[in-house]
């Protein structure tokens, strides 16, 4: 069986510069990298599902929307029949090897640049730069303010010392970046004070930090400190910063990672002009479209739900497409760990907004130039106006 | 290219009873008037979202689904081809002028009668009755509460008499009126506590407020005291109390005018038996739905949401079906400037029910009797009984 | 006419073992009895609503969305044609009888095993033994904790004795027992404080609960008490602990049983194991999917929901099933006082399903193999599973 073309993956009746759209490469403004080497089954399953746990006895997380998919959509690519079982699957990925897979469903992801966030702990994920070249793709990076701000604590500062060492830091980072990333909705909620601390609550709140640095940072404080020094930074330097914003791993209390709990920081950040991505925002993504609605600086994707919700992804693009206006919306897969995750990220993208789409041509609601102007505008054209590519 | 007839806008294979419901005129039950002159390009664009702010250079408001709208449906209307350019339709809505376009507009919408607020500040908008002499149909008048306080408050009284005033003004100006409407979502989140405030509290807030009377009402209190005088009103003259709901533009924290978050109010009012209208309510209009299904005094709709989803409106309207009684549900088009927007309202309110009941006669769960009634209670018959018209 | 058959309730052209696995009896894991006595029409209004209250004047609860599914799917099970009006429905029922009506809709339902919440106050419901020896079905009882508790606090203990009592009393019921459940939803809200209480402050909220016993609990601190005490129970008898969220009656704040609210708790008994149900949940069931995604103990359905939201049902089902592993899902129909609302739940359990794989399967997302043994999952097998049926 060949290797799939991205262009299998589309409704049969779509007007060609629509489908020619649809199919150009992706701007991907926020992933992860992918593991280089070869997973056991067990490790696997983990790397599929946002729970941090084995499934419970008798049951696998190959029973899930993304496990489904990956038998339908990744098997073909790894030169499988559809719905292949999960053992058949794991057999073929071992004995390609995670490069030959990594190569062929990055590939097969039709992207031409990824943005990687590069802050996480895990070894043996690959390079931006190895992704770009994995996939025949360009590559950034995305630096993740926690990331930058647990070196600064580990580092053995004083207290007064580390308000400035992360400023110093930030901004030597992202003077190689495309972006900053902020993970705040894990450590404190999005529903923050949206004001900037004063320089004594952040000497008094490092004092306390810089005791147990190991600690991940979860003070409110420190959080806003680290935000308005981000803001700081991304201004100076142009550059956009994303937000994770509903759903991700049993860490977050989602209503508290809703956007609209936000609010009051990105009416704080309107004057300034920062760019602000939304990213992932489920099931929170109407809220995400109201926001990045009304306030000019403010941009929205629903990366990481595509990918999960996989066969019922349309419904998720749709009600994005609702509200948020089209030079709003961007691609992302949000991969991590499995190169599958990006395969299939950009697959429910691609084939979610062909739906939506083919339906609005179908009542005569858009003509079919707008909706390739669409298509591209969400696929590549926003980010790479907002990210400077 | 004659004008488009209502029935344009409806699928084909509809029996003949409901497409003549769904056709039939609308009691259009919260409106604001539309402008009397010729916008500008850029004053149209701002006319056409929520945001109160251009949009990003290289980008326009037009690129939104309500832009997208206009240029499908309200080019027809002035006899220039679906899906004209930004440029083509504004350069046609000049040679026009807005006397002619208003009025092709307003009666493309098949309405029966407009409740127009009165209580926006802008110059230039049509009166009620203009609204109803353009459009064809009756007219009547909803005062916004917060309106009348701001009158109230600048009218150089004391504390003490800031509400005797206030009561007798209310009072003046409901006896004119077919319901009252407030924006508390607005100005203090719906999150307030729902019960009435003391006398004594009440006049030291208006000490507060007097002080500084230009600022817009936000005190907690001194709303909580002007929806319960309104109640008081509504009350002793039969009229309705609508709350605007969910999105709107950039001033409101949408997490706090979730329709939710006021139930303890309602649960308050429910002896007093005064009817609540939940305007809106997008995205939480699931959560209105519930609400108007447990309280008999409380009803919903989507207004101004059906405009600004436009091609995605048809799920809003099938998703307030889910569990909205018939006899509780609304039109609004909630249009405010641009004629375009009553258009739109009423059309995809049309669209969106026709879909909803297609999809059910297809499936066999209504009667074709039973869908053209539920159409005619929905379009206006609920309106009619609750409003007394 | 003949008794409507279950397969005739679904689309055509589905694989024979999807339709068999679809048709197969379920196990309703939480439901209550239905009455016994045949009710007038105001009693019957009342118990299609959850409202407590008529409907207003000049209205009526059949027009609702369950109110059609009545005299759409439930009139033919009594002999008479689809879309039967409420007298001809009603003036049906009692010519037949409750006993009767009863037998053929708890019949129509498939139903392999009843699940049945005991805690209902209301006079002349089925016992557990009688819902399942008319439905053909096995029967269990789900012992709720509320009514647990109101016996102890009626009983005349001191303060001292009331945690000892309470506990033996929740041990000696949940040996006979399937399950628990709580609806802390209705009584504090899930926003509670998740830490188990001190001794201390429950025999000083005991003290304050004890001189009001006929009030309904509802003091957070001992509605905490009474949760811990069910998980230590549940733990040892290996019972799941079913949580009521979402909708419900009028006595709910919706944002409050927002399962999201309840993450925190769910969190501290991860490391504990007992499995948690999280019931109804609309309209956060998309919360609720995330929630049993990430938690390997959490298990969610969406019951109440389907009956209510009736011909709107089907996207309810697609909306769990974007994100909810398939080993988490399971049927309830919550059917209460009127057996209609048992008939209606299984019918849009099993309609909503069946779209929601007929997509899959047009579209290539799932094989017929895994959509026959999905909806056997959903349908009984993870109840069996988790109840140890």
């Amino acid at each position: 069986m060949p290797e799939t073309r991205p262009d299998d993956v589309l409704p049969a009746d779509l007007p060609d510069p629509v489908r020619a759209a649809l199919l150009a490469p992706m701007v991907d403004h926020h992933c992860h990298g992918v593991r280089r080497d070869d997973p056991s089954r067990s490790e696997f399953e983990l790397m599929i599902t946002e729970s941090g746990a084995p499934a419970p006895p008798g049951t696998t997380h190959f029973d899930t929307p993304v496990g489904a998919a990956i038998r339908r959509w990744c098997a073909p690519v790894l030169g499988l029949e559809p719905h292949a079982s999960p053992a058949v699957y794991l057999s073929r990925r071992s004995e390609l090897g995670a490069g030959e897979v990594n190569r062929r469903l990055l590939r097969a992801a039709g992207v031409a640049a990824f943005l990687v966030d590069t802050g996480l702990d895990a070894p043996g994920l690959l390079t931006p730069a190895e992704m770009g070249r994995l996939g025949g793709a360009a590559a950034d990076e995305i630096v993740r303010l926690e990331r930058i701000e647990q070196d600064v604590a580990e580092a053995g500062l004083s207290a007064v010392e580390y308000a400035g060492t992360l400023r110093e830091e930030l901004a030597a980072r992202a003077a190689r970046a495309a972006g900053l990333k902020s993970i705040a909705a894990y450590r404190c909620g999005l529903d923050f004070d949206p004001s900037r601390p004063s320089r004594g609550s952040v000497i008094a709140a490092a004092g306390r930090r810089l005791a147990d640095p190991k600690r991940r940072l979860d003070d409110p404080v420190l959080v806003r400190h680290l935000l308005w020094a981000a803001v700081d930074v991304a201004r100076e330097r142009g550059l956009p910063l994303q937000f994770h914003c509903g759903f991700g791993d049993a860490d977050v209390d989602l209503h508290r990672a809703d956007p609209a709990v936000l609010t009051e920081f990105l009416r704080a950040l309107a004057p300034i002009g920062v760019p602000v991505v939304l990213l992932h925002c489920y099931p929170y993504h109407r809220q995400a479209a109201y926001l990045a609605s009304v306030f000019p600086h403010v941009y929205v994707d629903v990366g990481l739900a595509l990918t999960h919700t996989a066969a019922g992804s349309a419904r998720v693009v749709a009600e994005l497409l609702e509200l948020a206006p089209f030079h709003k919306q961007m691609f992302s897969s949000d991969c991590y760990g499995a190169a599958e995750l990006c395969h299939l990220g950009a697959l429910y993208h691609r084939r979610g907004l062909a739906r939506a789409i083919a339906g609005r041509l179908a009542e005569g609601e858009w003509s079919p130039a707008d909706a390739a102007r669409i298509a591209h505008m969400i696929g590549s054209g926003n980010a790479r106006r907002v990210y400077r590519l």
